[in-house]
Formats: C-alpha cells, sequence, structure tokens
C-alpha cells in the first residue's frame, strides 16, 4: 500500500492524499450497521483523470480501490474489507453541462442531488430521484438508488443516459450517447447503475430532467391501521393513478416525526402523497386518490397549503430516519428494505407488523408503499447485544417473506457487505455466478471495491 | 453440424428438426437488406428445457446456435454467418401468467406482441411496445426494441421486469424477481436486453402492462415542411405534453400511405398524434399541441372519430414500410435507424432531406419523432446495383450525421451484422472492448449468435 500513498503523492502533492486516523474512520464507515472498515488512505480526485491515475496505481499494485461519494449508503458499501485507497469524489462537484431543450445534464460524480437541484433552479428543470439523504449522483447511480418519486419517475436505472466510467485498467469509457434511446450493443449504463463500483468507478453521470411540474399538492391522510392505509395505496397505483409520491409512516414513525419535525399528526398510520402536473390534472388524481381513501377509512387529505408547509412535511419525511433514532438518545439505527410486488404488500407488511408487535425492540415502518418497497427502521442500543442479535433474527425473516412472496431483498439500498447472504438467496447460484463472471472479465485482479455484493467464491 | 442433428433428433424426434432448404432458407433471411445466411438446421424449440438441451448438444459440439421469434429483424440479426442450429421460438407461445394487481405478465419468447394484447383484451391492461412489426415478445427483449409509444411508455428496456435466459452452457437463469425495483445485484436484465441473442437465449420475458387508457384520441395535422412538423414535435416534448404517439412522415411516405392504405390525406408532411388520459386530460393534452402546431403552421387537427378510424390510422403508419416498397413494385426496402437528442433533431432531418433532395433514389422519412428516432426507408430496386451502392454511401453518412449530433447510429433496430461498423464508431473501441470481454465471460466458444453487435477482434 505504502508504495501507491507515495506515488500519488508524488503525482499530485502530499495534501491529495491522507492517511490520517480520523480521515480514514470517516470514510470507512456509512449511515448504516454493516461493517465498516477504515481504508489505508484516502485520495481526493478532482477529475476523471484523477481517478483513472490512482486506479492506473492501484492495479500495478494490486490494491483494493472503493469509490466514496457522500457516505450516505446503509449496507456497508463504503467499507474497505480489504483495505486499500479510498477514492473520495467530494471534489467532482461540478454540474458540467446543462441541456435545457433535451431535458438532460451531465454531471460530475460528486454532485449531490439537492446542489444539482438548486443549480437547476432558474431552468424550470428538476432531477426527480430523491432518495432521503442528500447523496452524491455517481453514489445513487452505483447503488441503483430511487426512493419517494420513483414511484412517478423511476429510479436511477430510468433515469440515467450515459455515464463515465473509469475500469480497473484506469482507462475511461463513455457508456453511451445523449439520445434517449438506442440499440447499439449491450447496456453498459444498466450495468454500471448499480454494480457498487465493482466494476468500475463512475465519474460522470448524465440525466435526465423534468419540467417542474406547473402544480404541486401534497397531502396527508390518517387511518385508523396500516393495512387500510397500505390497501388504499395499493388500490391507487392498480387503478393507475399517476401519483408523485405516495409514502406510508406507520403510527410510531408519526410519533417520532411529530416530536422530531415539529408536526402535529394523529398518532395514527399516514400515507403522505403528492400530486403532479398541471392544475386541473392534479385536481383530478387528488380527488380519485381522495375517494379511494375515504373507502379504505380514511380520514379527508389534510393538504400542505403553501410551499413552506410542504416542505416542512417531505423535510419530515426525509428526516423520518432521525426521527426515529431521536426517539431513544445514543441509539443507532438500521434500516431494513425489502420490495415486493404490489398485490403482495398488504400481506407482507401484516405479517411484519406481526413480528413488530411481538418483539422488545423499538422499530417504525415507513415506505415507498406505491413502488411495493418499505423499510423497517430498528431503533437500537449499540451497547446492547440483545438488540442487535434481535433484530439480526428478524431482518432474515423479513427478507424471506418478501423473497417468498416474489419480491428481493433490496429495492433500493443495495447489497454491499451487509445483504451477500440475502443476494445469494435471491438469485441462487448460476444468476451470481453470472454475476461472477463479468466481475472477473472486467477486474480480474479484484481490485474495484472487493468483497461486495457477492462472495468471491 | 451433423452430430447435434442427430442428437437432437434422437431426443425430440424427428420432426422436431428441419434441414429442409426452404425452411433453412427462410430461418436465414429477415426483412432488413443486411447479410442473409442459412443455418444448418433449424430446431422447433416448445420449452426452456427444450431450449436448454439444443445449447447444451450445440455447446458440446462448438457449433453456432442462434435464436429465431419472427424473422422481423432489420440487421441480419439471424443470419447465421458461421452456419449452426437455428432455434425456432415460435412453439413457445404460452401467456404463463398474467397478474392484474401488480399490471405485469409472463409469456414464453414466442409470443407475439398482438397476440398478447388479444390475451389481456378482458382485463383492462395492455403491453404498450409497438415496433409495427407483429414480433415476439422474445426477440423484441433481445434487440431492445421500442416504436410508436416509447415517447410515452418507454422501450423494451423500461418495460421488462425479468427473463428466463439459457446460457451459452445451457444453465437456466432468472434474472430478477416480479418487484417493481430492485438493488440486488448487477442488472442482468438489462443486459440481456438488447444483446441480440449473443449472451443467452431469452425463453420467459416478465413484461410491465399498463390500465388501457380512459380515453384515447388520435390526430393527423399537416404541415407546409418537414422542418415545421419537427419543429411542432419538438416543442411539444419540451413542454413536458405527455403525447402517447408522435409520429412524422413526410410527404412521399403520405403519398405510399393515401395508396397502399387508402386514406385521403393532402400530400404534405405530417404528424400522427395520439393522446392517452381521462377524458378531461387527453382534452387538455390535444388543446396545448393544438397549439403548438399552429405556432409551427400546421393545419387544423383531423381527429379520428371512431375507434375503426383510429385502427385504420395506426394500421397505415405500422404499414408505412410496406407502402413504401408499393411505390414500386418489385422493390426491396432498406430501412436506416437513428436516433439523437431531440434539440438537434431538426438540424438532423433538415441535412438527410438535402441529401433525398439530390439523390436518384426514391426514399421517404418516417420518424418516432419525440424521441429524436426517424428512418429513412430507401425503396431500391434490386437489380440495380447503382441503387444499392448509393444507399451504401447515404446511410454511413446518416449514421455519421447522428453521432456528430450526440446521436446513436441506432435508435431501436440494433447492430446485428449491418450495423457492427457503425457500432464501433459510436462507442470507440476501449467501450467496445468492455463488451467484447463480456460476451467472452459469458460465451468463452462464441457460440451464441456469434459474428453480431461487434468483431471478435
Amino acid at each position: 500500500m505504502l508504495p501507491v500513498v507515495t506515488s500519488l503523492r508524488e503525482h499530485f502533492g502530499p495534501d491529495r492524499v491522507s492517511t490520517n486516523d480520523t480521515v480514514r474512520t470517516q470514510h470507512g464507515r456509512d449511515e448504516g450497521i454493516a461493517r465498516e472498515a477504515p481504508p489505508d488512505a484516502v485520495f481526493f480526485a478532482r477529475s476523471t483523470q484523477d481517478v483513472a491515475e490512482a486506479v492506473r496505481t492501484c492495479a500495478a499494485a494490486r490494491v483494493p480501490v472503493i469509490a466514496y461519494g457522500a457516505g450516505t449508503s446503509l449496507e456497508g458499501h463504503i467499507a474497505a474489507v480489504h483495505g486499500g485507497l479510498c477514492v473520495d469524489m467530494s471534489g467532482m462537484d461540478r454540474v458540467t453541462e446543462v441541456n435545457t431543450g433535451d431535458l438532460d445534464c451531465t454531471v460530475e460524480a460528486g454532485v449531490r442531488r439537492i446542489q444539482l437541484n438548486e443549480h437547476l433552479k432558474d431552468t424550470g428543470l428538476f432531477f426527480p430521484i430523491d432518495p432521503g439523504a442528500d447523496a452524491t449522483l455517481g453514489g445513487m447511480a452505483a447503488t441503483r438508488a430511487s426512493g419517494t418519486n420513483a414511484v412517478r419517475y423511476g429510479t436511477m436505472r430510468d433515469n440515467v443516459l450515459a455515464l463515465t466510467v473509469v475500469l480497473a485498467d484506469g482507462r475511461v469509457i463513455r457508456t453511451a450517447r445523449r439520445a434517449r434511446k438506442s440499440s447499439a450493443g449491450y447496456d453498459l449504463t444498466r450495468l454500471f447503475i448499480g454494480s457498487e463500483g465493482t466494476l468500475g468507478i463512475i465519474t460522470e453521470v448524465t440525466l435526465r430532467l423534468y419540467p417542474v411540474p406547473e402544480a404541486i399538492s401534497s397531502a396527508v391522510v390518517a387511518f385508523p391501521t396500516v393495512g387500510d392505509a397500505v390497501d388504499c395505496a395499493i388500490e391507487t397505483i392498480q387503478m393507475a393513478i399517476p401519483v408523485a409520491r405516495i409514502e406510508l409512516l406507520d403510527e410510531r414513525q408519526i410519533a417520532a416525526c411529530n416530536a422530531y419535525s415539529a408536526l402535529d399528526l394523529p398518532e395514527r398510520p399516514h400515507l403522505f402523497l403528492e400530486f403532479h402536473g398541471s392544475p386541473p390534472s392534479v385536481e383530478e388524481q387528488a380527488t380519485e386518490a381522495g375517494k379511494i381513501a375515504s373507502t379504505h377509512h380514511g380520514d379527508s387529505f389534510e393538504w400542505a397549503r403553501t410551499n413552506t408547509e410542504r416542505a416542512k412535511l417531505w423535510k419530515a419525511r426525509h428526516d423520518a430516519f432521525y426521527a426515529a433514532l431521536a426517539l431513544r438518545p445514543g441509539s443507532m439505527g438500521w434500516p431494513t428494505d425489502v420490495c415486493v410486488p404490489i398485490s403482495r404488500l398488504a400481506e407482507c407488511i401484516a405479517l411484519t407488523e406481526e413480528d413488530l408487535d411481538e418483539t422488545f425492540l423499538l422499530a417504525t415502518v415507513v415506505g415507498h408503499v406505491g413502488d411495493g418497497n418499505f423499510h423497517v427502521l430498528f431503533v437500537l442500543d449499540p451497547s446492547d447485544e440483545r438488540e442487535l442479535a434481535e433484530a439480526e433474527r428478524l431482518n432474515p425473516r423479513l427478507v424471506d417473506r418478501a423473497l417468498s412472496l416474489g419480491g428481493t431483498c433490496t429495492g433500493e439500498h443495495g447489497v454491499g457487505v451487509g445483504k451477500i447472504g440475502s443476494a445469494a438467496k435471491e438469485h441462487g447460484e448460476d444468476t451470481i455466478d453470472v454475476m461472477r463472471k463479468i466481475k472477473r472479465a472486467l477486474d480480474p485482479d479484484d481490485i474495484l471495491n472487493p468483497g461486495k455484493i457477492f462472495l468471491p467464491q
């Protein structure tokens, strides 16, 4: 490892490579509870060519290299489980191109989503994918992130037109052009999206943008039970009402948000909804959704009347994780993440609630229920091993339940270290073997974020 | 090759494997003008296990194996350029599962799109992707097909949830679950979509479905020039009007359609449009689109008043290729296929029209202009070598133009044999090298549809 540090310091100057303990620790830890492992050194990249040089240097020495965006991943994606060099992408934060006429833009991988939308403010366009955390676009692409808006706008899979990627030998490729569609060969864009830095390091992302809707309305609606709220969400999707957001928060999560985000909602399960479109279309969607809610015993919609109220509502939703943690000062959170076909969602959540009713753990449920995706947030006392053990007992039950209902072990967080076993169970050995063969073909020395997604065999 | 035929006949009976010349010729020829090459034998598969057995047999003998759907590809995708076994998938025509509650279905690869929509008729759901030809869903997935509805519903890339694939060694994998989204490892679904049978043979496809829109309205509108029609399409997209279809037909194509499909349109460039949604939403979209058309010197919209009229209109659009051929009995057609960022579409089409004004060839222009995708249809006399030579001079000019404008050499037809050089130019050597490495990793003996997408190096 030392020769890599020496070589990069010679090339870029001493300030660009840190071996400081604090810096290393910070770069080996994400926001989840899966494994932490500090890299041996951290390199601060400023350009694609910098990343290419770092990867070439690591390749020559067969040293692992791990891309780091904002550190907001949840399954130990950035843990340097075999040591090596962390490439911090936060200095690559330029929006390099906005093509308003094509509704697209190109950003360096270290640009964060809030920064991008600030940048786009005067164009009348926005980028909808919103995983809650203020993640980097490179990291979001690498984990195939999504979030609250996915029900309407899709995930990172659907909203990336092209990538610039540094390969394991330091070569730089562009995966596609800016055309909206293409049949010109293998879909390398989609292959790198969700590959978690194991096949290449994404350094630039070309994104689809959308016009800011003429009208946006947000509402909350309370239900007597989680089952009623979920049934309402299912019917809304099955009736093809094009909601932009439809989020479940259970009664415990509502209590947490009331306290943390100064809301004043009844402590019952809620859906948070948002409608985008022309004023008459939003009106129409809201009316239809309201009818469906009332057939599932929902209260009438409480509307966010102003932009400020709307912003407060969604900030509260985004802060749900921190709100849950605040229920118990000093706690650590474990957000699980499964996704099932929507017709099985009610069953999956009901069975999960039974588990939660029986456990001694503190936990809330939030979900992007329009996609069939939900999270149990375990709020754990880090000093109590029994609590972690209990969460470790319940999470596989949740994953198995989702798989048995035709779902996936992770809707949007990714595999990282934490879900290697679950992904193997989901896909089976032959499918994992295809992934492994691709990995070996593109990274024969296993230097790119090794130890993630699947076992090396 | 003979041992493969013998072995398959022993296993499946003599009727399931044909070496008849007519059958072989028919299975080595698609609807384009790129290379034809008959396979040595044709195997009629009835199940995934049949395909697996055929591939295992071919793998053991290192004999090429090429999947065949409906033979409607356009770039020589199914030509057995190195001989081998053609696996005819048309007997795999069962719709195996329709999940109305999840808006999805699973079909065998040989199911055709019209058959699927007939099957779905009573469910209130439909599958929107519509490449014109009545292709198989397996073939559409393998070529990443799209067509008229892509501007609203996306392409095969966006509408496949999972695939069953037979690998080069005969193993069978499932690429994903039915959940709407997942971050569980590499996106193998998208890798196989558009891989043209070179990485595996798709035997089952799980598709997203959509509710049949409450209201559907179709209209045609004539413009003084192609430029005006294109500018109208561009502005419609930039204003984010969610048109379901927006198709360009130039004046020559309109003349051809008038004659072939008994239309009665003025011989001027037209847009064919369709709007999907609730009645008020369709009304609103149509009003907005009509305003835009009038600012670009469009006539007023002519509406298809009945379902019959609407069906006739889109049948005419789908038959555009055959209509162009009918302009000149005995001719053969060469449909080109480029796609550019929409802001460059007017320029790309204008320069292409200059070429067409200067050439002695008969040619029409049609386009899925909402996606930036259009086709020049050359109508050639097969006995006149000068005509083919002239088309061969003009097509690379078109491809180069699209590439220089940030576009792709193929929006929806694929690479096959015909566009290997264009794809290499588009991607560059390093990107093609990544594709080649993946191919070698998954098909080391190069038995799966060899000679397609890229040169073996």
